[in-house]
Formats: structure tokens, sequence, C-alpha cells
């Protein structure tokens, strides 16, 4: 079974190509090829499959997009996008010659992606439309921050702050409002640090602090662009800076999409043993064939 | 460049083979390939080199062992010798082909160190003599607990204990003694859980709290048997189960050299990509030739 490792700002991820979809990726063998120690290590699994075999996949989408980005999160679950992601996800069909580029649409649960290469080597993904949903606030330690609740697909407190990020206590944010939300929202806190540049830092639920997190930059992006006084129907479409612990990405707001542009970057190629792959299968319950 | 990655009860480890010798395994690249985010991650390198093509190697160590075990820390810095790392080094040569087995004779800082492959897929290490140099004692949290100050080659202070492990801060334990020991010692607490048999929680100076230590299983049997009223005179030639949080290992003392034998595996194999590679060096200010 082969497999690569890439990254993007620092979110790495355990790439799997399974062009003709039929490996057995169960949640158990997810986590296993993310566990840090026992496996390979990765914050997700990008399983690369062609969408004419995903089940279920809209005739839609099997017309506009070869490849399908079948995102896992390291615990195994399933999930829709993931903007660090699709840009590795992108740098790889390139490199392996599945796509031509320098534009690449990639299926994924939320919908379709366009991907663009650029000169610098750099990738750019539509985001799609972001909506700001209203205040709120969150207790980070023992202070309370204002923020805006940002929808990047996704939901996300953002929190506009003047004081140094490293101060602030984001190990377990505590969302104040509706339960239904709390439940699965990110918080982000952002400094501007420049014209049209910010710094952030970001607690993404169920993985805890990142390095990076793609919509969080794009959420971090609106909530600055608020504080100067922008509303949405007023963005320009010159880019934001934004430093996050892993790298610095770029955003462009725009009112049907925002482009989040950043490195994306394959470490290494390889196959896994077939002995601890049979292991894990027995250990999981599950028959190697 | 092609690499491994492989593990012993969770001890993980970046393998690269460079039989002749010829890399240029700089401290910054071997911090970039253990980089659980931007590499391939592992908490140390393991670089195989024949003991003929090491500058200095002693010419008794190059006629007795083929191999060299060249091991470095995760932060690039040169360590000695590790009870794990041996035993993946030995999985790696004789699924290489390297080495035919079961017997290894492997070079490495701390002398030759030799290593079986048991029928049962596991590998036991000579660990050379062990040695009690005294009583001491830690500061753990709010605790104060005491111990025995043992040499595996390197330091350690074991402290056997009768309550749960979980229970014990060894976030940052202080070593209670004269400076000089306490700079670069490793803390064990070990509980007795059944004859012969502990489970014990390590604190590596340098690496904080990791899933498993060899050379500190060894110093926690010692502590074990030392409570149950054993000296290192009337040691036992049965094995003590340890039960550590990446796995379980057995140890067997001895007055002239001490037995460590637990699981190694291989996990993956595969290219670091060229890209990546030519970064590194470049970041580091290292010509790629």
């Amino acid at each position: 079974m082969r497999f690569a490792k890439g990254h993007g700002t620092g979110n790495d991820f355990v790439i799997v190509p399974d062009v003709d979809g039929v490996l057995e990726l169960t949640p158990e063998l997810v986590a296993a090829l993310c566990d840090r120690h026992f496996g390979i290590g990765g914050d997700g699994v990008l399983r690369v499959v062609r969408t004419a075999a995903v089940e279920g996949a809209a005739a839609s989408q099997v017309d506009a997009a070869e490849w399908f980005m079948d995102y896992r999160n390291g615990d195994g679950s399933v999930a829709e996008m993931c903007g660090n992601g699709v840009r590795v996800f992108a740098q790889y069909l390139i490199e392996e010659g599945l796509a031509a580029g320098p534009e690449v649409t990639v299926a994924t649960r939320a919908g379709l992606r366009s991907v663009r290469a650029e000169a610098d080597g750099q990738f750019t993904v539509d985001m799609g439309p972001v909506a700001v949903l209203g205040e709120g606030a969150v207790e980070a330690g023992r202070q309370l921050l204002a923020g805006l609740v940002i929808s990047v697909g996704n939901p996300h407190v953002a929190c506009v702050v003047d004081q140094p990020l490293a101060g602030i206590d984001l190990g377990s944010p505590r969302v104040l409002g509706p339960a239904a939300l709390a439940a699965g929202i990110n918080v982000e806190v952002a400094r501007v640090t420049g014209e049209r540049e910010i710094e952030m830092r970001v607690h993404e639920r169920g993985s805890g602090l990142t390095l990076s997190c793609g919509t969080g930059a794009v959420a971090a992006t609106v909530a600055a662009s608020w504080s100067a006084g922008e509303r949405p129907g007023e963005w320009r479409p010159s880019p934001w800076r934004v430093h996050v612990p892993g790298g610095t990405l770029a955003v462009r707001l725009g009112a049907r999409a925002s482009l989040l542009t950043g490195p994306a970057e394959i470490v290494a190629r390889g196959q896994l043993e077939n002995g601890w792959l049979a292991r894990q299968r027995s250990a999981a319950g599950v028959g190697s064939g």
C-alpha cells in the first residue's frame, strides 16, 4: 500500500492513493496511519480516489472533477473539507501526473473546490462563500473576548484582540452562546500587525491548538476586516497576509467566494510494510483478504 | 534519499540508510526529519552506516560489528545508545538483508551491543552492566519520592511507589542532590503490579514524558528488585515484565549485563522528495552539491 506525506503550513497529512476506490479505509486504519509514534503520523488522511469510483457521487461532481478528496480526521472520523489539505491534494495530483494543472477542480464532501497552482509554487483555493452570522464571545482562560460568529462552511468565532497572542490561554476556550453553536465551533484570536496583515492562533474543535487552519485564516480575516470598518458588501480584492504558527497564508475576501493562498509541500513517498498493515487489520478485526 | 520509519514500544525513529557513510547528516537535517508536522516525525534518527566507514572507529569495533548505529536525538544532538532504537536497528538490518541474524552485533558510541532476534519476533538486547550508585529523591509536583540512583550507561533515579502512577506529576520532576547529577538524569516511577511485574512511567531529560525508555525500564526493574529485598549480587535470571505507556518490555537483571527484550516494528519505507531535501539544505545554508 503506497502513501505520501505532505503538509500545508504545518497542517500535515498522510496521502493514500486509491484511484479505483478499492481500499478498505476503516476509521481504525486512518487512526493507525495518523498515529505519530506507532504509524506515519498526520493531522488527517487524504484518500485520492476517482470521483467516478465514489459511491453516491453526484453525476455533476463526476463530470466536473476527476478526483475526489476523501478527507478523514486523525481520529478516523469523516470530514468535509480542509483548506490546507486541498492544496496538498492538488500538489500531489500534479506531481504524480494525475492532473495537468495549473487549474485543478477537486470534488469534496463540501462540494467542488477549484485549486490553482501559482507561478511561485503556492496554491490558491476557492473557499466558497463566507457569512457573518452575528456577534459572539469566548472565555479564554480568565479573559472574556468579544468576537464574530462566522461561517466558512464550518462555524468559527474569531476574536480580534489588541494584545500579544501568546498571552491568551487557548487551551480550552469556552464559547458563550447557544449550546448547538458551541458544540462544533472553532476559535481564532487575531491581532492586526500591519496594513492588511494579521497574526492568528487557532483552537480547532476536536484537535485543539494546531499550527494552521485554512477556514480559520479566512474567518480571522473577515473579523479583522470588520474591525477595520469594512462590511461584507465592501470587501476589497487586495489580499490580507495571515501569519499562523506554521507559516503564512494570504486571504482575499469576496462576495461570492473567498480565496486562500498558501504553500503545499510533499515531504516523502513510500510503501507501508505489509506486516504492519496486517497487524493493524488483525487488531481491528478486519480480514486481510 | 531513502528512509524507513520504525518504532519499539512507541519510541519511534526515522531510519536513514547510508551504508558508505557519505551522507551529510547535519543537526538541522536530523531536526527537520524528526519534525512531526514539517518532516517525517520521530523521537530520533538511526543512521545505518558500515562501521569501517565511520571516521575514528576503533579497529576492534570494525572487526566485531559490520554496522554502526549512528543515533541522533530529535533535536539533532548526538546520543550514545538507545535500548529501543537498537532493536529497531537490528530489525531493519535483517529485513533489508544487511545482516543474517538471529544474532547481530551492533557498534554504538557506547560500545558493542549484541541483539538477538527471538523466535516470537521480539528482540533481546545486551544492555551492559548496571550499577546502583546510592539513594536519591525526586520532587514530582507536590510529592517527594524516594528512589535509587542507578547507572545503565546513562543516569537514572527510579522511584518505586505504592500509588496509581497516573496521579504523579512527572511533567517537570526536580531531582534532589548534587547539581552535576541532576543535570542529565532520567526519572522513573514504578509500581509493582504482580510477581516480577511492574508498570512504569518515565521522564527523559531533554525529551520529557515519553512512551518508552529502554534504559529506564532496566533502571525501574533494578529499583523494584531492590524494594523486594534483592541486592545486585542476588539477582535471579528469571525476567521481569515492565509495562510502559507504549507497550510491554521484559528485563533480565544480570551481574555482567542486563538483557532487555521487546518488540521492534518497521512501519514504512520510502524516499524523501528531492525538493524537500533541497529546501532543508538551503534553509540550513548547506550546499546541495
